[in-house]
């Protein structure tokens, strides 16, 4: 994994690809699927994204404010469907997935060894958690594997049907 | 343009398409493109979405509290970077883009005849709005154009790069 500037980061997240975001809490390393979640600002990278009380991870996110948001290519779709059909109250989900934790820089929580990218986050803002579920978090170090040209991301349409990313178009923009 | 479910609301929006926002304020339409948007809640739905002060669409959307998220398919790509690269401030843009405004039934924003689906929006929460240009808004109505089958939407990379979506694939999930 080599660093990526933290002014790429919306590159990754904006297109809005599932991702797995993990959490450490009193020892224990936990990891759910998730693809609610937005870019709010540029640099530093401000990311939004709802947790909700129901999700084992709410706890710990709240608690530790801390959390990396792991992004999965295709070939981890089955994979990233089983982690977000169970919760870490009863399994511990990076051994029984065969996921490898590599350790952040920043933050507590674990990388995802198998996700082409790992942002490790901050949480900056919790005036919306009570009611929605939403952080603010802020992208404080991030990670790209180099190895991995032009990662096919997924991105779910609801009852486990996932659109993969397909061809690339190019436009003239004054965006960003 | 039919009816479609609010249930199914973030079926839409989920994958992270880039879509079109339109507002009516003082007499006057406008729309411009944005893809800082995320799911909050399933049903009612909510949705939130990042519109800075810096763009002309801001004052509308915090008067009125009111607008309309209209997706558009690839065929519309041109159209939606050219939106995205001029301002309200000096272009009518529903004219200069030929665009169709359609009457919405439950906010003065108008629809997008162009849009695969458009989704009648009142904003509820401003508690982010000062600090980020984030709003949380409800789906309140919503339509589908039934004549279009599977439309490929379009997710922004930066820089006018966008992925078209690809394939579909199915995977037993319990997530909705």
């Amino acid at each position: 994994m080599k660093n990526l500037l933290l002014s790429k980061v919306y590159q990754l997240l904006e297109p809005g690809p599932v991702v797995l975001l993990t959490t450490s809490h009193k020892g224990r390393a936990n990891v759910m699927t998730m693809s609610w979640h937005m870019m709010v600002d540029f640099e530093p990278p401000l990311i939004a994204c709802i947790v909700s009380d129901r999700d084992h991870s709410f706890a710990a996110l709240r608690a530790t404010k801390e959390c990396v948001i792991a992004i999965p290519e295709v070939d981890l779709a089955e994979k990233v469907v089983a982690i977000g059909n169970c919760s870490g109250r009863n399994v511990e989900k990076f051994s029984a997935f065969h996921l490898t934790p590599g350790q952040a820089e920043k933050v507590s929580a674990p990388l995802v060894g198998e996700c082409f990218a790992n942002i490790e986050c901050r949480v900056v803002d919790t005036r919306l958690v009570n009611r929605y579920g939403l952080f603010v978090m802020e992208g404080v170090k991030a990670w790209i594997d180099p190895a991995r040209e032009n990662p096919k991301t997924i991105h779910h349409k609801g009852f486990g049907k996932f659109i993969v990313d397909g061809e690339t178009i190019e436009l003239t923009s004054k965006m960003p």
